[in-house]
C-alpha cells in the first residue's frame, strides 16, 4: 500500500514547476556545452581524486575536454556507489537517451558525442528548463557583477557577500568594492556607503537575497563604527591584521549587511559551518570540510537584533539539523533552507526533512535548492529530494497521522516552491 | 505482516495503567477549564508566533480565554504539520468528539463551547484520568512548595532545585528558602542546613525525586565550606559576583543537593542542556534553545562521587543521546529518562528508543514522561510514544531477534511502567 | 519483495570468506576455554555491573570460571534486550546446539558443560574459523611483542602504538621499548632510530598496519627534534611533565610513527575518540567512555602532511560518522574503518552504512570489523553487520536505484573482503 501511495505523491510532485532558490548557475553560459561541464562538476573530480586519480591529470592547463572526459571516466567504477553518480546517470538518460546502467571506457565516447550534439541545438537551454519544470533560478552573484546581459526575471540576481566580509583585507577586493561603486574605502562610513550601494545595485536588478557561507566558529556581533575605524586604517595602511583585528571587520561587514538587509527588506541566507581549504592539495572546489563543533547559539545576538530579517539557514554539519528545526521554531525569522552539500545525501536528507516537517511550521521550510553550476543538476537533485520528500510525506502523514493525499500534497508543494515564492517575496 | 504485529502490541502496550514521572502539573488545578488552558501551552503559542503571530496579540494583559483562541486558531493552519498540533487534535477528538480534521475559524467555537462544557463537569479531572490511563502523576515542586491541599499518593512531590542553583543571588531566593526553612541563610553550614530541611520536608510529604534542569556548559565539582563561605559572605553583602563565583556557588548547591539525594535515597533527575532566554522577546517559555556541544563527561565527577545516588537522566540535544545510551550502559547509577522538548518528536524518539534498547540494560530505561502542565496532554504524548515503542518492538525484536509477542512486550510494559516504579521506588 | 530480495543477498554474503582486519585475538590461544571466557567479555561483565553486579562479584581473584558464570548469567535478564546478549546467544546456537530462548539460572550449567567439551575438542579453533568462513584474522600486538609461536599468515600482527604515544612517561614502558630494540632511549634521536626498529620488527613478521586508539582532543602536529629533545631529558631525569610537555611527546612519537608509516608502507589505524578511565570504579575494560565533542578537522595537518600513508579511521562517536564520510570523500588517503564500541550497534551502524555507501568511493570503505577478544565472535558480530548490509544493498541500490542483485552484491563483497585485501595488502 505504502509503495502505492508513494508512487502517486511523488508523480503529483512531479508535475509542479519549480523555483530553485539557490545556485552557481552562470545566467550568460547557464547549460552545458559538452559532458565534461557535468563531469567536471566537483563533486566528480574530487570523488575521482579521493578515489586516486591524480589532481594534474583533472586540472591539467587547456585540457580538452572530451580528454578530461576520457580520464575521469575509468574512475566512475569506483564511485559507482554514490549518490553523485546516480545524478550523473539520471542527467545522462533523461537528456541523452543512455540506457546502460553505468558509464564505462567502452561506452563513454558515444555518450560523449550524442551529448555535445544535443547540447549543441540552440534551445538547448529552454530544453533543460522545461524538462526540468524549472522556472526560475536564483543566482549566487559577486559583489560587483554587472547583473546585465541576462533576463533576471528568469535568473534572479543574490548577493553573494563572502569576500566582503572575510576577504576585505586583500587589497584586489577593495578595489573591486571602489570600481563597483565609485566610493572610496577609506573608513567604516564610506565602507557603509559602498556595501548600501552595492545594495542599491542588486535591488534595482531584482535581487531576492543576500548570502553567504560561514565558518563554524564565526560568532557575529555589533562593532562600534569608531572600532571598525581604527582597525580600517591599520587595514588601509598595508598592516597585517591580527586574527582579533580580523574578526573585528568581519564582524562589522557581517552586521551592517544585516542592516542593509533589514533596509532593503531582503532575506539574508546564511550557510553555516564551512572550513575553507582543509584539503590544500584537492581539486579545484574540493577542498573544503568541515567542523562539527559549531552551534546556531553563535548567532544569538543576530537573531534578536534583526526580528524583521528573514534568515534562510543551511547547516553543512548534519548534526547542526536538530538545532536548525528548533532555533525555526523558537524565532520568526529564521527559516530552514534545503541541505547542503556534505547533508546533501539521501540517509541525511530523510531524517532532517522528518524532523523539520515534525517541527517546524510550515510557511517555514525552504524544502530544497540545487546548488548547481550547470542547468542540467536541477532535474536529478530535485529528483532525489522529491522521492525523499514524497515517501516522508506518505509515511509520516498519510499512514503515520490518517491525512488524506491531497492535504499531504499541498504540505509538499508548499515546502518545494510556495515558500520560495513567499519567503523570497517578488 | 509488521502491521498487524506492531498493532497487536500497541494494543496491549495501550491496556497498561501509567505512571507519568515528569510533568508540571498544578495539583490544585490539574484538568483544563477552557481550550486556552489546551492552545496556551507553550508549543502552540511558540509555534504561532514563530509563525509570525505577535507576541502581543498573545500576551495581552487579561485576555479572555476564548478571545485567545480565537487568535491562535487562524494560525493553526501554518502549524498543522507539527507533531504537537496532532496532540491537540487527539486531544480534541479523545475528549470532545471532535470529528474534523483540523481545527479552523469556522468550527472552533463550537470546539471551544464542548470543551468547555466537558470540563465544567465536576468529575473532569477523574474522567481524564481514567481515559488517559494515569495512575500516578510526578510533580515538579518549587522547594518553598507547602505540598499540601492535594492527595500525595496521585500526585507525587518532586523537589525542583534550579533556583537554588542558579538564582540564588537574587535576594528573593534567599527570602523563600528562609521562610520555608525558618534558616538564616548566613554562609555554607546554614545554606546546607536549609537545604536539608527542604529534603525533610519533602520526603515527608511523599517526594520520590529531586530535579534540576542544567545549561550545555554546567560541570559539577565539589566545593570546599570555606571557599563556598568567602563567596556567600560577598553576596550577603549584596555585591555581584563574578562569573567565577557565581559558578562556584552553583558548583556547592548542587553537590549539597546531590549529597542529600544520597542520604534521602532520592534519585536525582538531571535534564541537561538548556540555555535560558536566548530569543528573548519570545513568548513565555518560547524563549529557550540549546548549544549542541555539551557532554556528559562533564559530569564524570559526580557520577564517580556518588554511586549510591540513581541520575535519570534527560538530554535537550539528540546529538546528546548516545552519549546518555553509553554512559548508562557503563554507569550502574546512571539511567535514560525520557524524551525531552526538542528531542521529544517521533523522528528522534525513533533513532533514541531504539538505541537505547539496543544497548542500556532494559532495567535503566525509563521510556517516556509527559512534561505536561495540563492533564489532558498525557493522553496524545503518551500515544505518541507508544506508537513508536510498538514499531520499534515489533521490528527489532520480535522480527529481527525472533523474540515472542510476549516477550517483547513485557519489555515494552517494563521500560513504560515498571521501571518508573522500581527507580523511583515507593 | 524487499524481505525475500535482502534474504538473497544475506544468503550470498553468507557464503563470503572473510578477513577481519581489527581484533584483540591472542594467537597463542585464540579460541575460548569455557563459556566464562566468553561471558567474561567487557560487554558482558560491564552491562551486568551496570545493572547491579558488583565489581567484587564479577573480579574476585581466582575466581573459577564455572563460578564466575553462575554470578554473570543471572544478571542476563536485564540485558536481555541488548544486542550484545543477542551476540552470545547467537554464539550458544550455532557452536553449542543451544536452543532455548535465553540463558537461565536453570539450562546455563549445562550449556556451560556443552560448550566446554566442545572447547576441549583439539580443533576447535579450526572449527570456529570454519563455521565463522574467517581466513585471517588482523592482531592489536604489544610493540615488544616477538610475534613468534604463531601462524603470521593467518594471525596477522598490527602495531599497536598508545603505549609508544601517551605513556612513554612511565619508566616501564622506556625500559619495555629498550628491552624490545635494544636501543637506550636518551634523545629524540634515539627514540626515533627505537620506534624505527620497531617497524622493521613488525614488517619483517608480516605485519599489516599500525594502530593507534586516541582521546577526543588528540591534536597531531609535527614536533622539532629539538623541542622533543628538551622534553625528553626532562622526562628522563624523572621529573613529571607538565600537561603541554605530554602533549608535545605524544605528538613527537605520533609523528613519527606517521612517518615510519610513510617509509614501511604500513596503514595507519586511528581510532579516534576514547576517554580511559571516565568511570574508574568500572570492571576491566569498562571503564572508557567518551566526549562527542571532537572533530576530525584536528587531524588537518597529518592528512596533508602523509599523502602517501592510507589512515583507516575509527570514530567512536556516532555523530563523527558525518565528518569521517566527508574526508574520505575529499581526503585520497582517509578511508572508512568498521563501526567501533558505541558506535557498534544495529541503529547506528545501519544509518553509518547508508551514509557511507552513498557518498564515500567504493574503493575506500572497510565495511566491518569484529574488535573481538575471542574468535567465537566473529560470528555473530559479522552476522549482524551482514544483516544491515544487506537490508542497505536490498533497499538503496537494488529498490531505489534499480541496481541488478548481482551488482549490489559486488559491492557488498567489496566493502566486506576486497577492500581489506587491497587496502592493507600483502
Amino acid at each position: 500500500m505504502s509503495e502505492q501511495l508513494t508512487k502517486r505523491i511523488l508523480t503529483e510532485l512531479e508535475d509542479l514547476i519549480l523555483i530553485d532558490p539557490h545556485t552557481h548557475i552562470n545566467p550568460h553560459s547557464a547549460a552545458s556545452s559538452t559532458l565534461a561541464d557535468l563531469m567536471g562538476y566537483h563533486y566528480y573530480t574530487e570523488l575521482a581524486h579521493s578515489a586516486g586519480l591524480a589532481r594534474e591529470q583533472i586540472e591539467e592547463p587547456d585540457l580538452d575536454p572530451k580528454e578530461k572526459v576520457s580520464r575521469l571516466v575509468p574512475k566512475l567504477a569506483d564511485l559507482q556507489n554514490t549518490v553523485q553518480v546516480s545524478w550523473l546517470l539520471e542527467m545522462c538518460r533523461e537528456f541523452f537517451d543512455f540506457d546502460d546502467d553505468r558509464i564505462t571506457t567502452d561506452n563513454w565516447e558515444s555518450l560523449y558525442d550524442c551529448a555535445a550534439e544535443k547540447m549543441a541545438q540552440p534551445d538547448w537551454e529552454e530544453q533543460v528548463l522545461n524538462k526540468s519544470k524549472l522556472e526560475q533560478v536564483f543566482l549566487t552573484n559577486d559583489f560587483d557583477d554587472l547583473l546585465e546581459g541576462f533576463d533576471t526575471s528568469r535568473y534572479i540576481p543574490c548577493l553573494r557577500t563572502d569576500d566582503l566580509v572575510f576577504h576585505l583585507q586583500k587589497p584586489e577586493t577593495r578595489t573591486r568594492l571602489q570600481n563597483a561603486t565609485q566610493i572610496e574605502i577609506q573608513d567604516a562610513a564610506s565602507l557603509t556607503n559602498a556595501i548600501g550601494s552595492l545594495f542599491d545595485h542588486f535591488t534595482s536588478h531584482g535581487a531576492r537575497a543576500c548570502a553567504i557561507s560561514l565558518p563554524p566558529d564565526f560568532a557575529p556581533q555589533p562593532v562600534e563604527a569608531s572600532t571598525a575605524d581604527s582597525v580600517l586604517q591599520g587595514m588601509l595602511s598595508g598592516r597585517e591584521l591580527t586574527v582579533d583585528e580580523s574578526a573585528t571587520i568581519s564582524c562589522f561587514v557581517f552586521w551592517k549587511l544585516a542592516e542593509m538587509c533589514a533596509e532593503h527588506r531582503l532575506p539574508f541566507d546564511l550557510m553555516i559551518g564551512v572550513n575553507r581549504r582543509v584539503y590544500e592539495n584537492g581539486v579545484f572546489q574540493g577542498q573544503d570540510l568541515f567542523d562539527q563543533r559549531t552551534s546556531l547559539i553563535l548567532y544569538q545576538k543576530l537573531f534578536n537584533a534583526f526580528p524583521q530579517v528573514t534568515f534562510p539557514i543551511s547547516v553543512l554539519a548534519q548534526t547542526s539539523n536538530q538545532e536548525l528545526v528548533s532555533y525555526s521554531w523558537i524565532f520568526p525569522n529564521v527559516v530552514t533552507n534545503g541541505h547542503w552539500w556534505y547533508s546533501n545525501i539521501p540517509a541525511y536528507i530523510e531524517l532532517d526533512c522528518r524532523s523539520r516537517l515534525q517541527a517546524v511550521p510550515q510557511s517555514k521550510q525552504i524544502g530544497y535548492y540545487s546548488d548547481m553550476y550547470k542547468l542540467e543538476f536541477a532535474l536529478p537533485k530535485f529528483g532525489m529530494y522529491r522521492r525523499i520528500l514524497a515517501n516522508v510525506l506518505a509515511t509520516d502523514f498519510v499512514i503515520a497521522r490518517n491525512w488524506s493525499e491531497e492535504r499531504a500534497l499541498d504540505l509538499g508543494k508548499l515546502v518545494l516552491r510556495g515558500n520560495v515564492e513567499r519567503i523570497f517575496g517578488d
